[in-house]
């Protein structure tokens, strides 16, 4: 830190298993992450190459060597899993995940129908061979589920072998956990942590009102994922009560 | 392609009449302009100067030459036309078109009344100096046209010599075939098309559920505008249905 | 500028006492800074660094060193002062400041409560370390006040040493000035500007409707900030009324 304030929140540090910050890369230019990494890097635990943009990014495994050399884990976004598994080409995913030595995948059934025991075999089988994320709900936004039905997905997929479960809400805030404005379905999230330990998930919160909610109600060292590059410097004062939206919320813990 | 997907659908290759990816450059730095072009470069046909920006943007010959040297044709924002038209300095226009050796440029009349016989004949004059394109619609979301005046709008400016019509939609998109909150006019946009080829016409279509509409209702090589440069692999991944939003579009076709 | 158009209003030159363009810096690395100086330097008078972004923002010295290279001055937002003052490290700020060699410092009271008086007490005493420009407006949506305490409010800051007067907008501009729709609070602007010279405001306004609505009221050079950086080219070119929302605006004057 540039100079010292009294009375700041501890955060936790890398390698971190909860406060972590999970960014979205969704297109960068080799520059351009060099330029994430001197701004960001020391605040954020992974990146995620979202959805299928692997597909269409050029010079992919260079950006994938300079996160490396920054020590920070990337992976896929589970669309990219998703696609594979619907062409029926897992064994080409498992394939691709070894060529550019991905040491992260993620497991998600947001875009297509698995069956549930299904999904947890995929995330089985590669966990054998990579850490896994694994991702509950759909990106549709007229597939609700049950509070209790939240709960019993996400603990058959840790039970299956995911390191954290991710909860839904896309590049936009505005599916899952979230109603089609952004806000939080706040009764869904509470009910979750009754069963499920905070340091398990990471929440999906691109919107900084959402991040806001988390931060207050888990507290710095929450799990936040789907952030924006340029989003992690503002996100990271707001975690350390620097912002005015949790500027009075730490000063007398 | 950095990897092998079945059934992904067929795009169109450079240089292309449909499939057609404008973006907007509204003020980038020449490095950011190669970073772009490292990036996006290959999924993008035309680069646009957003409307008068190229008046108080610096190193603008450095920067046309960036783009020229990527194979990428670029044009000054239909406002710049409407500036010097509006000041009766056509004359003008055509001699800086030169100067900065524009092989592009767009006519339009969004800002300023132009009768449309006279807007058809600065077609004419520059469709002799450069290739160009027209766009049809108001930027002021109070001027609503029906379907059939856009028709004959978009017929008359391509009997003129327009080489694509661009419709309408800000760099907001939420005026000309959108309404104020961003959505599509759909009726408007079918009935253009009874009459219209498609690949006659580039739709400005900035925000991501725009793209969609036109990706499911036209394919994935429909020809849109107005793209944001960091959005240019987002939306080559909405085309080859490869993104949550068209991703069993394309399965069974 | 690139080439002649007739008819454009008259900017003031730097250094500008009216026609400011402050823009917010929330965490752009060093090479990012130095495109922002190359497209937008010579358009902006003044960056703030936003909120305490500063203190988690690596190679700070070096990105204040940029800034000073290219003649800008730069200030802390604010609510690094607020930090500060609320933990009764007053005197660390002021070496802060020192330290880092700013010459302008920001003095507010969006997120804490301070007498006016004290407020006052402090823009007097910083006024003899650097030049100081102070904030009226709470971030808190629900603080409304009357247009009457605005006036009284930024003619204490001024004679107690204000070299400007900022009105509240946030980030976002959904605060202070403007209602939580982003709307111009216009009977609150109007009645300030009966009473407070224009040139000593610097009207917080990130949304391009809230740059519009300021330039046609007090003309081209009126003082905007909270600009982002990527939108400094489009900002200059609405104070030259050349796009399409100022596009006949300053024909006729």
């Amino acid at each position: 830190m540039n100079y010292t304030l009294n009375n700041i929140p501890e955060r936790t540090v890398k390698p971190r298993q909860k406060g972590l910050t999970m960014v979205m890369d969704k297109g960068l230019s080799l520059r351009q992450v060099e330029d994430f990494l001197e701004v960001a890097g020391t605040h954020t635990d992974i990146v995620k190459l979202g959805w299928a943009t692997s597909y269409v990014t050029p010079n992919l495994k260079e950006k994938l060597a300079l996160y490396r050399s920054a020590g920070i884990p990337v992976y896929f976004g589970g669309t990219l899993f998703e696609a594979f598994a619907i062409r029926n080409q897992f064994e080409d995913y498992q394939r691709v995940l070894d060529e550019f030595g991905m040491e992260y995948a993620e497991v998600s059934d947001g875009s297509m129908d698995i069956v549930h025991e299904e999904k947890c075999e995929y995330i089985a089988k590669l966990a054998k061979q990579v850490t896994v994320i694994s991702e509950v709900g759909s990106k549709d936004a007229t597939k609700i589920f049950a509070p209790y039905k939240w709960i019993q997905l996400m603990k058959a997929e840790i039970e299956a072998g995911s390191w954290k479960v991710i909860a839904e809400a896309r590049e936009g805030g505005n599916v899952g956990i979230y109603r089609g404005t952004g806000e939080v379905r706040e009764g869904l999230v509470d009910e979750i942590l009754t069963q499920i330990p905070d340091e398990r998930i990471i929440w999906e919160a691109p919107q900084k009102e959402q991040q806001v909610w988390f931060i207050k109600l888990i507290g710095s060292n929450v799990n936040l994922g789907n952030i924006a590059p340029a989003e992690v410097i503002p996100l990271e004062t707001i975690r350390l009560g620097l912002r005015g939206d949790t500027f009075d919320y730490f000063l007398n813990k």
